[in-house]
């Protein structure tokens, strides 16, 4: 029997949005905006893509009108009322009422603010002006969207079959890997795919099998609105934009620019406790961040090994708990730097027993479509949607990895040098 | 929008019938009945099931009851309006109504005779008996069902990822399987996979991938009803069974005997021309077969090399041919037993240019589904549905491969001695 009216109705699509829900983005999110809606509202940060994968043209895969039509149905979304009952009412990492009722009134009431979008060299500047709390929302939209896009692009011209037989590959290639990683003891692992995602349902489809293939060693989606839809935990911490914004807001004094990225641990613990202090130490280089860290950030509950080599990270914070008293059994390590199944079997190898291990999986679990079509053209890219500047100057990130330094040269020079950074080693950016 | 009508129909199914049209069989089913319609029609021929691969104990895998409800749902089918105009109005082989209004209306009638079933030592012990044109009928559908309520015994406790995954799997290796067929010039394949499909769904995808990987180097599929739905040619000639019973009617005389192989050709070819005029000369060994066949024999279009070591039976046909006069370039040969990529590249490679060249693909294609389960569980058998006996005595096949063997022992022996075949060699049965 054929459902007429469902027909007709997909027939008026005029579009098929990828981002449907101002919950299809990072858990995080969510968490850095309250902060950020508490202390600095007003802030004015620009946020802008950048493609560091520069041999694929984006700009020429994906269809100019198109992208500003999907980004126009971003800004015409809002929060449901089921979406705010469920920030209201359901419990994350263990604990009621995280959002406070006059953040979610606010996240009600919130709105996308307007993107200016031109092609440069064959790729899209698309940047986001305005204040803080509303610009740091596009990150993740504007990157699932681009990335969406292209995918789509490539597959518009493949047969029925050869798409079936597309999607069955990669089913049966996130199954083994699902398989391989089912092995490990103690494995805690997470999806932390929505910005470089294939698609929603990929995504989506990639959680499921990972409810199912994992059980409890599944410990959620870093995606809001699919873990509300498939009732998982939603999890993830915060990010580089914090310590990049507080340090822009702190440039006329060098000292305070030392102290910014602590003063974002010292908010973030006002605001957040248990398994959410979680230290993000890379934005200027790890070593020195620890080294001259107050004492009680090393009783925070864990680390992000973000940008440094994993297993050099990870030895580097056992060694620095151990400086400070603390014992790293009871610790959390969580990575997530272009983790795929080898990387991940190789760091709960050397260090499982020794802290507390959770694994954020991104690109790699939800778009991994190497090698599955012709001239690798769904092979994931580095996109990134980054903040550039803070109330009109540049914003700069450092990193480990001085592939992913973000800022004018000038003032990666000068926060070389406030933040005592020597030369780094330059590693390749898979993804 | 949910239809709440289809679902409640779902609901409501008593079973999901695995066999639901009288056209759910093989095309040569069809050929084969119309010749026996007009010859033999009271004949009394009992077929019965034989599982060669006794490892596999089906009665243990296969419920009794569910078993009966799918065989007791075939003979509630009748040919319906719409197949019988396509029977009558469809070209079959270049031409139109090759079945004549009798048979048509003799098959609108027709209602699956009843089955005798038992259990032995772990199998079924299935058995039709009646008149020939009714219980050949029973052949496709019966191991169809058997086969299928395999693959649903063993699938049913899988989760629903599991399950995709699977089916991920096996439709990526049907897909490489054709990729590398592609590569074949001249390349003529067609489906003969119903008897031993893993399922209808399986099969009717495995066409359809074929159509779309293969285009035009697709030539058909054995199964009427998929044929019928998706528009393409239905294929296939004549079996074993054809001169199993015309020497069985000729058990009196040893001369009779001997000529009843040919008989069957001569009655065929009054039925048939064209690309229908294929030999199958295994029953009784075919080396005496071609050795003693009547000149008229080799002015026929082509042979099907079915038990025969596939190389070694493409040679003895161009060296049959050429002794006879005809040009091997001209014929057509037909290899059909256990295919599968790797010897069709084979046989392609030794014959293509010296013979024109096709392929009837059965298990391997709509049933390989090798490995992908614990324990080999959906591992095809070599299950078959053969005459066991001609008015009340036994029938017999010797074929190329001893272990095809069919038959009690003394009744083997005489049909040696008649047909001259020395002791063969045994080679192993895949499928």
């Amino acid at each position: 029997m054929v459902d007429i009216a469902t027909r007709v109705y997909n027939h008026n699509w005029k579009i098929d949005p990828i981002v449907r829900s101002v919950l299809d983005t990072d858990f995080y999110k969510l968490l850095m905006a309250q902060t950020i809606f508490r202390r600095h509202r007003d802030v004015r940060v620009t946020f802008g893509i950048q493609n560091r994968t520069t041999s694929v043209r984006i700009a020429d895969l994906v269809d100019e009108g198109e992208l500003r039509e999907q980004l126009d149905h971003v800004r015409s979304l809002s929060l449901t009322r089921g979406e705010s009952t469920w920030l209201r009412g359901n419990t994350f990492y263990g604990m009621r009422q995280m959002f406070s009722p006059d953040f979610i009134a606010w996240l009600e009431s919130f709105r996308f603010p307007d993107y200016h979008l031109e092609k440069h060299d064959g790729q899209y500047v698309l940047t986001f002006e305005g204040p803080w709390i509303e610009t740091t929302m596009w990150e993740i939209p504007a990157l699932a969207i681009l990335n969406e896009l292209r995918s789509r692009g490539v597959t518009r011209s493949m047969g029925k079959f050869e798409l079936q037989v597309l999607y069955a590959r990669a089913m049966a290639r996130v199954w083994e890997k699902i398989q391989a990683l089912k092995q490990l003891p103690n494995l805690s692992i997470a999806d932390f795919g929505t910005r470089r995602r294939h698609g929603y349902l990929w995504q989506d489809w990639c959680v499921q099998a990972m409810m199912e293939g994992l059980g409890p060693s599944f410990s959620g989606t870093s995606n809001c609105l699919i873990a509300l839809r498939r009732e998982v935990e939603a999890v993830g911490t915060n990010a580089h934009e914090l310590p990049m914004v507080y340090t822009a807001l702190a440039r006329h004094d060098e000292a305070a620019m030392a102290r910014a990225p602590y003063e974002v641990l010292a908010d973030w613990m006002q605001d957040y406790g248990g398994n959410l202090r979680i230290i993000l130490p890379d934005t200027y280089g790890t070593t020195q961040f620890l080294a001259k860290a107050p004492s009680w950030v090393a009783s925070w509950t864990g680390i992000r090994i973000d940008s440094k080599e994993p297993i050099e990270g990870g030895e580097e914070a056992i060694r620095w708990w151990e400086t400070r008293g603390q014992n790293p059994r009871e610790k959390l390590a969580i990575f997530s730097d272009g983790l795929d199944v080898e990387p991940i079997i190789r760091i709960h190898r050397r260090f499982n027993g020794r802290m507390r291990l959770g694994f954020g999986w991104g690109t790699l679990l939800t778009n991994d479509f190497r090698g599955l079509v012709a001239d690798d053209g769904l092979d994931p890219i580095s996109i990134v949607c980054k903040v550039v500047s803070v109330d009109g100057r540049p914003a700069v990130k450092l990193s480990d990895n001085p592939t992913k330094a973000i800022g004018p040269a000038d003032e990666v020079e000068r926060y070389r040098r406030v933040f005592d950074v020597e030369r780094q080693v330059a590693q390749p950016v898979l993804v």
